[in-house]
Formats: structure tokens, sequence, C-alpha cells
């Protein structure tokens, strides 16, 4: 089910030919028997998106290996007994960053009709034969936490999905997002990542960047802290219009500026010094992290619930250490203020 | 609505008189108007249930300041507008204790239907008047993170709940538990705890121990990881027979073996070294009580989700830090693997 370019991320990460050899014979989906079969898949929108998805894995795993050379990644691909499998690149305690994995997925199979129902944000029901929906899922998705507390945290995720109804019909969208979880507030940073995403956004329609904008202050709420996770980003689900190949073009743009809204933030605050107690509100934010992705966020939940969904996988996303203070407060017009202050009321970064 | 007793948590923490006059003064409630309604009011269950929790708040507390005298608890009393309030206690960064919280509560107001089922884990539909039900809930909880990692972590909660129905007829019951979870199994401490309980429990009623033992065990299930919490301990919920009386003399034991059941393990093991990779394997623990407690705990999820409830208080029972590593398998016969077959495979301590 992974296809023919389930290597391609491994090999993202090979330093050198042996090691790129060794990763070849530990992957290497079965080849495509022929041209003609070879390029009637490459035709398809999804083996379009599965390409999308292990070239953006590849993207963001070498762009992450060459800021952190020091660091390895644990790599593993393993296989849902259920129908297809996945792709895990994880590096942890390096000297950048203190977790950072990016994670592909290539599944199908049989959903049941209250599975359908919940996979899907707008909760439309389904039509099942024998009340099981063949289905096929597939999606990137990426938490970047790095060491320093002047460089914020990411996360993003683009997947597509079909279902098959009864009577033959295919249901299919897309959904995504990428997002900015910085510990203190850097305007130009912020600026920087939303404009980046808006530009990419506004080559398909000028509507989407507002409303995907919003989605995500939105979506990243910490209803119990009144607060938001980070300072957002775009994020968006259930999208099945104007037409596949639109929508497809418009998941390529975001996918594709993953890179650039991200990674220039990253070497640029990479080396800044900081102190003990900044490196402690970071960890306080860590905390919080936890419990978004743990309390509210969908995928994780839809992932754990699951049966036979790979857990190492979906917490993945979760910090490498993290923190919670009773009752900790920071003062009035601090740097730590500042930041809870965005949080707490969402701001239009671009115009 | 704290009633007569709501002084004697904060009292139990004073290191000398002039505190205690401080303290007194901050928490005072307001005195019952003569001797006749303060005997009235002492010879109801509901009065009998708040001093029970108060006590044990204040026997807490009491314990962990002499185990850690070094350390100051932060005590801040609470009021919901709803109705009723609570003192919490929490002592942080010690010598002895990492994060150790005591919390009462006394809460009272009207509940909608659906509430009023969620807080029953039975799920029993009460007939409501104009959609609302008169309630009062009352509970102590406590959560132990200790530093060492050879001392374990323990947690208690008993609580009592009346909502009254339409036609007048009060419900009533009561749940709680105590239960340990150690980073590195000691038998002879799992006895002792498990013993303790099971005595307190015995005096009742000899069928109580085994089915809330199991209960425990079932409770602290983390699905995902196949693992339970910890090493159990007991655990009940709707309790409401043989009668009002009993069950409460039944809490009441229960309550009165939190210390004896904890204190002299963490007396033990409090200046036992340890390595390192000792502490690390403790923090990773406490990246699964985070877990546990976020996305399973029944009290957690609905103490969030109710309107005016204390956010704080709730989420004292998370660890100061903790800890998420890729992938992270401890080798085989080590002590790691050691108590995470205990955990896997729950054990009966006693018999």
């Amino acid at each position: 089910a992974l296809g023919l370019w389930r290597r391609q991320a491994a090999f993202a990460v090979a330093r050198d030919d042996e090691e790129e050899k060794e990763l070849r014979q530990r992957f290497m989906a079965p080849p495509v028997s022929g041209l003609r079969e070879l390029r009637r898949r490459r035709r398809e929108l999804r083996s379009r998106m599965e390409l999308l998805i292990m070239e953006t894995q590849a993207e963001m795993c070498r762009a992450l290996a060459d800021l952190d050379p020091g660091a390895s990644f644990a790599i593993d691909s393993w296989e849902r007994k259920e129908g297809g499998g996945g792709i895990s690149c994880v590096l942890q305690d390096g000297e950048v960053f203190e977790k950072a994995g990016v994670n592909v997925s290539v599944v199908s199979g049989l959903l049941s009709e209250e599975a359908a129902r919940q996979m899907r944000s707008r909760g439309k029901s389904l039509k099942a034969k024998d009340g099981k929906l063949p289905f096929c899922a597939m999606g990137v998705s990426s938490v970047i936490h790095p060491k320093n507390p002047h460089v914020p945290t990411m996360h993003f995720n683009y997947r597509y999905f079909e279902i098959e109804e009864a009577d033959g019909t295919k249901q299919w969208w897309f959904g995504g997002g990428t997002d900015l979880t910085p510990t203190y507030l850097n305007e130009e940073d912020a600026i920087h990542f939303h404009k980046t995403l808006k530009e990419a956004c506004d080559k398909h329609d000028l509507k989407l960047y507002p409303k995907y904008k919003k989605w995500c202050d939105d979506y990243f709420y910490i209803k119990h802290r009144g607060e938001r996770r980070g300072i957002g980003g775009i994020f968006f689900d259930d999208m099945n219009s104007p037409s596949k190949e639109e929508v497809f073009q418009f998941v390529k743009s975001c996918a594709k500026a993953v890179v650039p809204c991200y990674i220039p933030i990253v070497k640029k605050h990479c080396h800044d010094s900081f102190t003990p107690e900044e490196k402690l509100w970071q960890q306080l934010r860590r905390g919080r992290y936890v419990e978004f992705n743990l309390l509210y966020d969908r995928g994780t939940k839809f992932g754990l619930l699951t049966p036979g969904s790979r857990i190492e996988s979906i917490l993945m996303s979760l910090p490498l250490t993290a923190r919670w203070e009773y009752m900790h407060n920071p003062p009035e017009s601090s740097k730590e203020a500042e930041i809870l202050e965005v949080l707490r009321n969402p701001k239009d970064w671009v115009h």
C-alpha cells in the first residue's frame, strides 16, 4: 500500500552511499511491473498525493539533518495488519532539536459507520454496505520541538481520505495545516510565518488564508486555560471543493511552504543565548502542549482509539520533557505575559 | 458551604502560633450561631463527612510537612461563584517531594440531567425538576510525587455526592480509593500497602477488598499502552449500600488508612541513593501518569468540563516534570522491565 515512493523519506536522511544502500534494502517497496502500469499509477491522484507526502517528509528530514548534523534519526517502517503502514523518522536529544518527528502513513481497510462519521469533522453520515465502508487514508505529520527557547515549536499535517459508499460513490476530502508555538513572541518571526502561509493560500483563492487562519485559532484552543496552543497558522478539514485536482494543488502549495515558513526561523535563533528561567518557561509551555494534544486534539484521540494504529507514531508529537507548576503566573509586562496575551487574544499578523 | 471545619487543613501546616493566627484569619469560616445549632450540624452525615475530609487533609499535610520540613506549602482557599469552595495545599520542589497536593472541596448548586448522569459511574438517569437537579459534592483528593525514584507516587480520593430528584428523593453515594505508582517494584512495599488497605476493608466486609482491588486495576488502565498506571490499591464508585452510616464508616476506615499505608514507605526510601538512569526512568513513568490523567481519568475530565471548577486544583495531580522518549523499551530482565511486567499483569499482593 505504501507504493512506489516508500523509500524516499528514509533516503533523505542517509548520510552516505553505504547507509542509503542499507536503508534501500530495509524499505524498498515491491516494484511495479511494467512501465505502462508505472505511468498509469503516477497519474492517479492517490499516487500523486502519496508522492507529495513522501517528498514533504524527505524535505523536512533533510532540512532538520542539515541544521543538526550531529543528531541521528530513528527510522522505523511499520505495517498495519489491517492494511497499509508508514514510516516514522524521529530525531531525539540533538544539539538543535529536543525532539523532532516526521511521520507518513498510508492505510486502507474497512471502517464502521461510526468510525467513518468520527473521522470527518462535519460528521456527515455515509451509507455502508454490510455496515462496513472501504477507506483509504494517507498523510504526513510532523512536530518539531527545538531545545532553544527562542526557537518555536512547529507542527504540520497534510492528509487525504477516500471512503467508498454502498452504491460505489467515492467520498473524498483533504485536511491539514501548519502552526507555530513559540515560547516567546517574536513579531518578525510571526509575520514571516503567517506571510509565507498566506502567499501559499493566495495563489489559489484569496478567501482561503483568512478562513483557515481563523479555523486554526479556533481549533488549537485549550478551553480550560482560555489560551490557544500557539500563535496559529492555517488549519482546514473536510475540504472537497472546487475539485479534487484544485484542492490537491492547494494542499501541495501548503506542503511546499512548510520548510520556507519555519526553517529560516530556526536558523535565525538556534544559537541565541538563553537563561535557565527562559528554559523553565519553555518547559511550562511544553506542559500546555501536552494538555492540548491529550485532551483536545482530534487526530491524537482518533489515533489512540483506532485498533492497530501505531501508538509511538501518534505520541511522537509529545515533547521530550514538560513541566507543570502549581499556580504559575508570570508577572505583568514580562516577556512571558506578552506571549500569553497573544495566546489569549489571537492577532492578525498579515493583511 | 465549607462549614465549621474549613480551617482544619490550613492549621495542620502552620509552623508556629504566629502563622497559625494568620491562617486562622484567612480561612476562618463564619461561626455557627449557638451551641444547639452546632450540635445538630455535627450529627448530620454531611457534616461528619465534611469533617472527615478536612481531618484527612490535615493529617496528610502534617505528615508531608514532617518529612520535608524545609518545604513550604502554598495554601489557597477558593470559592466557586455557583456555590461552595475548597482549600488546596500544595508543596512544590521540596527536598523529599517534587510535588504534593492535598485538596478539599465542598460544592453545591444545580446540575443539568446530562451532567448528573456523567457524574455517576453507573449512569443512572435522574428525574429533574425544570431540568435542574440540586446537588452537593464533597471530597478530599491528593497526589504525592516524590523526588527519589525509589519512593512511589501515591494518590487517594474520597468523596460524597447527594442529588435531589424532582419528587424530593435524595440520591446519595460515596466513591474513592487509594493507589500506588512505583517507579521500581519493591515487593515488601507493595505488600505493606495492599495489606494496610485490606485490613481497613476487612473490618467492614471481607468481600470489599477483592472487589475494589480489581476495580482499581481495571480503572487505572492505560489502554493504548496495555499497562496499568501503577500497582493499584482500591477503587470504588457509586457505593450506596448497605446504609449511609455503614458506607460512611467504611470510607472513614479507608481515609484513616492513607497515612499508615504510604508514609512508612516514604520514610523507608527517601534517603536511598539513585542513579541518573533511575531518575530518567522515573520521568518516563511520570509521562505515563500524565497520559492516564489527561486521557482517561473521569475525575479530571469531569472537572475540566465543569463550569466554574478550579483548574489549578484539578491539574495539581500532574507531576512537576515528565518525559516522553520515542520507542523507549527497557532491556529484558532489567529492573525497568520488572515493574512493566507487573503493570501489564497485575498481581495479588495479599490473600
